[in-house]
């Protein structure tokens, strides 16, 4: 069954994943919040890609920098000329509009008035101004991505960690664009947070880092959970924008359409080039081996976090009819890897008399690192829907049996199949289960 | 020896922990920008938090809001009005200061003029305009704390998640602060992080939730490798803020004196009430148990993630003299406990041809998920006191002997004493040190 978006935005408010931000002021247009299970989803997939581009890797290092920075990065940057929309306006019924999304240039989308204004260019960063004094006060931005406090830290971050190339700068955090037309749930929205990676490297060099980086990045998606049949990868060609050389997007067919998650760069020298001139820095770097000095070039690795949330969002959720057409029987799945799961493992009690050896082997699960849930709330079928619903991978049932033989049934959220498996091996068991789940899908 | 507050900026920058944001430019007063090492403590301390917090607890959930929210959020919290501090201008020189922080009130401290302006309120809040459209754009701030993000999201947290009083809702989150005079380093700046919990309690429940909080604080510190003694534990007594009707702070001696690191609050109703009368919406909690309707009370638990990585970076930090007095050799080291330290274990090759094996172990260790690094350039004796610098607890040094023995030699970071120790079982030796260090330290 196709992904029905309604049905999907509203089990993830229903189950408290994401929801409108201030939703009882009435919420605030292209801005989300992640209630329970959607934060621990979300930073699932942030800490599995730090894993990956970081820790796991020993020529790329992280940072977190500030998000609002010096002003004049974004001169620098060319996000101050540039960072622009093209905008219209109808003079009869004052609509504004996206340009480039009018169904026919020159009328208006509203009305139908063809008295419309020129086209101007709207500023997507969000300012504010910083500091206490009216006199010296500064206005600032909103950072629009997270890339560009890369570039500023080249330098000192290279020297400090004695990084020589080709290495990398990663960072995690939240970037503002004032889109005009926020939409498609938490897709385009004006607050988002980015994963993005710089890789410095040789212009020299023989090594094809573009395309390696490119596989890496597929490689990524797959041990997320999508088959590669779900993702595209469009090659810009010859459409580039200023900083880049080449360009990748990969592409996931949303519910909407296929939408890029994540772009891949070469962005050549282009921004350590800018930010030399403005700040008056040398960003060259110099090669022991060569004895050459020279600007390194860039492939950037820009992924969306909030999008690749949804897209797993949508990949995981299904609709299945357990019963007949004429009786249906409706079961709603999340079929997260279980890696990624917000609830890997719920221990349920068959009885409500057997809360507490139930709720002790739920504590001694939890006190072992995976993320558990104890639920006596109702009938057993009725809590494995429950679990089916917020994509827990596996069920833990204790029943009375448990108390002789020492051993629980394992459910599995998928398959629906059951395993008698004994107490004494089952934290062993899940954690090479939940191992196996960050292998690639196929 | 005490901890000057110049050195360990000093260290901080010079070893990628912590630097001005957009140095380049010059910096921009009250942002700073973590390093490789830097984001590595405080993404540790932060995953400790949530763990301690959320993860381990039933009755605690999280949430990830947006930073910008509604503005009425902040017309209902009192910090549209009331968040301000007293600011006076010099008429002569033209210079600005907080009123409170004047030598002598009514007295320049930059001329000393006494030509001075009345005191007026200055709003600490950031705003910025979202929006596209010029007639409908909002005037919307960046949140000035994450506590109203969870009040505001309470009644949804609460159904969807089908919590029961008393539980938690928690937050780790950037805040923003226009502070007339940014100082101390990342102690007071513009833009910082909380890790907030809002635990909703029933009024009339008999426990003294506000008590046991305070006391689970404690032990947080204590984990995190605070000696209880230097720790201070301020009740505000009846100086209490508008919304508290009782407030305690955790106070840290830092080199710029005793400051406050957390604060805990038992805030009454206040918030909800005001959100009910904002928003119109009804706040109550109905408990079954009771049949009875009423706004739960909260307690809160705040606590700034770059003060407490600052102060986890003063109780560290350590300048010792291995030598005499006439011929010093000092060595700086930071003892952060193993559990939070940005690298975990460095494995040293006692010469460069022992690269390979010992790599290949390293590679192995960071894939049981420790945080790792490999490091060959220099003599021995420095790259110990590189990691000593950086605060890595344990050195695994290959030798040509472990080619013989298939041991390695571990070296503690704080005794600088020397074990050997077989490969095959360094691996869960390693886990129980980390594992041990996460106990309170006494």
């Amino acid at each position: 069954m196709a992904v029905d978006m309604k049905e999907l935005t509203a089990l993830c408010k229903r189950r408290g994943f994401i929801f409108q931000s201030s939703e009882i002021y009435g919420g605030i247009n292209g801005f989300w919040d992640y209630g329970p299970y959607g934060v621990e989803l979300k930073n699932a997939i942030k800490q599995f890609w730090w894993r990956e581009i970081v820790h796991t890797r020993p020529d790329v290092v992280g940072q977190d920098a500030s998000i609002i920075m010096h002003p004049t990065v974004w001169k620098a940057s060319g996000h101050e000329d540039g960072f622009t929309d093209p905008m219209v306006d109808c003079r009869d019924c004052k609509s504004r509009f996206r340009a480039d999304q009018l169904e026919e240039p020159g009328k208006c989308g509203s009305c139908g008035s063809r008295n419309m204004t020129e086209v101007r260019k709207f500023n997507l960063m969000l300012s504010t101004s910083v500091g206490a004094n009216a006199e010296s006060s500064t206005t600032a931005y909103l950072r629009p991505e997270t890339a560009q406090a890369i570039f500023v830290n080249f330098k000192t971050i290279q020297k400090t960690s004695r990084k020589k190339l080709p290495f990398g700068i990663a960072q995690i955090g939240k970037a503002f664009r004032n889109e005009i037309t926020p939409r498609n749930f938490t897709f385009r929205s004006r607050e988002f947070e980015q994963m993005e990676m710089q890789y410095f490297i040789d212009p020299e060099d023989k090594v094809d880092h573009f395309s390696n980086w490119a596989e890496l990045r597929k490689g990524f998606f797959t041990k997320l959970g999508f088959p590669l049949e779900k993702l595209r990868f469009k090659d810009h060609g010859q459409e580039l924008a200023h900083y880049a050389k080449r360009a990748m997007d990969i592409e996931f067919e949303f519910p909407f359409g296929w939408q890029e998650v994540e772009g891949i760069h070469d962005r050549g020298d282009f921004d350590l080039t800018q930010h030399a001139q403005f700040a008056g820095e040398n960003m060259e770097y110099f090669d022991e081996d060569s004895k050459r000095k020279f600007v390194p070039h860039v492939v950037e690795t820009s992924i969306g976090a909030d999008r690749v949330t949804l897209a797993v969002l949508c990949e995981a959720y299904s609709v299945e009819n357990l019963g007949t057409e004429a009786e249906p029987d409706l079961r709603t799945v999340l079929r997260f890897k279980a890696h990624i799961a917000p609830v890997q493992v719920a221990v349920l009690p068959l009885m409500k008399k057997l809360s507490e050896p139930a709720e002790a082997l739920e504590r001694e699960l939890n006190a072992q690192g995976f993320r558990t849930e104890f639920d006596v709330t109702g009938q057993i079928g009725k809590r494995y829907r429950r679990y089916d619903e917020i994509g827990t991978p596996y069920c833990v049932t204790f029943d009375f049996e448990s108390l002789e033989d020492q051993a629980v049934t394992v459910r599995f959220r998928d398959s629906m199949e059951q395993v008698r498996i004994p107490i004494s091996g089952l934290s062993e068991w899940l954690r090479k289960e939940i191992h196996q789940s960050m292998l690639p899908s196929l």
